[in-house]
């Protein structure tokens, strides 16, 4: 088995994680959104990154949502102190991967090798794939102008109503040379935002050729059930693009490109919509609550291709 | 009153603290050592600035001996887990001083401005001021070669034999400008490492100049007593270096800069020697254990002068 798997933050992440546990680090690639990048107080900070390798090195904070488990906040509490900028909360071990990130970028090092170095030390030995060693940076319009992603996303806690958005740097950046199309059994878009989390990677350049040309099935799994995302603005977005929010929304963004589409049991109704698009649709339990939930969505996706 | 009080790192700013007891911000400045900073995972390290910082803001750890109070240490154990080096301790708390400062060395302050800065922001009002605003680097000497100074005192623990020192690029750097010697009515080189805390501070270009052109009496208070440091490695240094680890070496040391010199009480015996050299002698109690020793040590210092 060999599989390809595009995921963004939280949500992919944790069918991410359920693939982990069905199949082995030389049967699944992982390559993540780096649009949601920025450089913060002087570090280089991957969120999208740094949730999957804590997830996969189950280190990640079920209890917030995002950053590290066991984490204390004395750097950002005494950071405030002394005049500092506090809207994205850096805990005290999260801080840890930040400051050895920028050492070894700053010894040389790729992202995607910076990230390699960390895994490994918290032994996990999936491949953690940047979508680009480039710096891609993910721009959020507005009606009162553009918004860096983090900016738009943790600073403005996802307020501002949102009129597009663009990839700066994408034109001039170089798809991840460690991505492995050969021989791909399939490609899976895991349950992430597909305008903030999947497009960037899907715009890469030459990304959608590969993918296409590497014959593998894609299989896209919805992020919106019953109209609501699970996690983040995707449902508000769509509203606000004038995008009725719903799972056959999601599939119409994928037309063309994905083969079969994965879907809810609440949105069950929608597998017409989605047939009429030219995909076949799968129903089946998407809401990843345990960690069995996880991996019962995984096995059903790895199903598919039996 | 005007005072300007020459200080390293832990001995002398306890009796800058006395002396900020005793006198307004407008009535002292110190000038601190920046032969120990050094450039450590990407951030500005000035030990002894920062020592004196958190002396003055009454956030030193004087458990410790070192860095800040309440300090917690998740960082450094998580960093350690990536593979970074951990020789040099980072606090949690401490590290926000350290991103703080590194975002204002960035956005273009000096390193007197950004110390002012965070001075400021724990409310204190007393000028702490860099020798220089220019990078100048203590270099050991042993019989093994050079070290950096934090590699010789904090990663080997102060155990090569010194053989001699450097202050890599001190030719090239300005006298930091906002020292005002107009109209002092003394200058005071406080108990310090003379051959590395003091040193540095007295060879930067114009300094010994300047002191002796104020016309000010130069008052020295002895880092030794009774052939003993209070603390670090100064009696260690003295006896490598061959010279007899007693006060009158060190009186002997600042010999046609120093006008009078503070020994302690156990070393009564050795004015006579201090006063050979040329310099007035005066006995006191100058082990500073409490808050009262640095203020009654400051009181006795100043009282001199009247």
């Amino acid at each position: 088995m060999k599989v390809l798997a595009l995921t963004g933050g939280v949500g992919g992440a944790k069918l991410c994680l359920g693939m982990a546990h069905c199949l082995d680090p030389t049967e699944v690639q992982f390559v993540v959104n780096t649009g949601d990048d920025f450089d913060h107080l002087g570090f280089h900070i991957s969120p999208d990154i740094d949730t999957l390798t804590y997830t996969l090195a189950d280190r990640s904070n079920t209890e917030l949502g995002w950053g590290r488990r066991d984490e204390s906040w004395q750097f950002i509490e005494s950071f405030e102190e002394l005049g500092g900028k506090t809207w994205f909360r850096l805990g005290d071990r999260d801080l840890a991967l930040h400051v050895r990130r920028r050492e070894l970028l700053s010894d040389g090092q790729t992202l995607t090798e910076a990230t390699a170095h960390v895994a490994k030390a918290w032994g996990v030995d999936f491949p953690i794939l940047p979508m680009s060693d480039d710096p891609i940076r993910t721009i959020v319009h507005t009606p009162d102008g553009p918004l860096k992603f983090q900016h738009y996303f943790v600073r403005d806690r996802c307020e501002p109503s949102v009129t597009g958005f663009a990839f700066d740097g994408i034109e001039a950046a170089t798809l991840n040379p460690k991505i492995d199309f050969d021989g791909l059994d399939a490609i899976v878009i895991c349950p992430s935002n597909p305008f903030v989390s999947v497009d960037p990677v899907l715009d890469v350049p030459r990304m959608r050729e590969r993918m296409k040309a590497s014959g593998a099935p894609i299989i896209a799994i919805s992020p919106i059930v019953h109209g609501q995302a699970i996690k983040g603005p995707t449902a508000k977005m769509m509203r606000e693009l004038s995008i009725p929010a719903t799972t056959a929304s999601v599939a119409a963004h994928y037309q063309d490109l994905v083969d079969t589409f994965v879907i809810d049991e609440l949105d069950a109704d929608a597998a017409n919509d989605v047939q009429a698009l030219g995909m076949k649709a799968h129903v089946t339990q998407t809401v990843m609550k345990s960690l069995d939930d996880r991996i019962d969505l995984a096995k059903f996706v790895l199903g598919l291709l039996a």
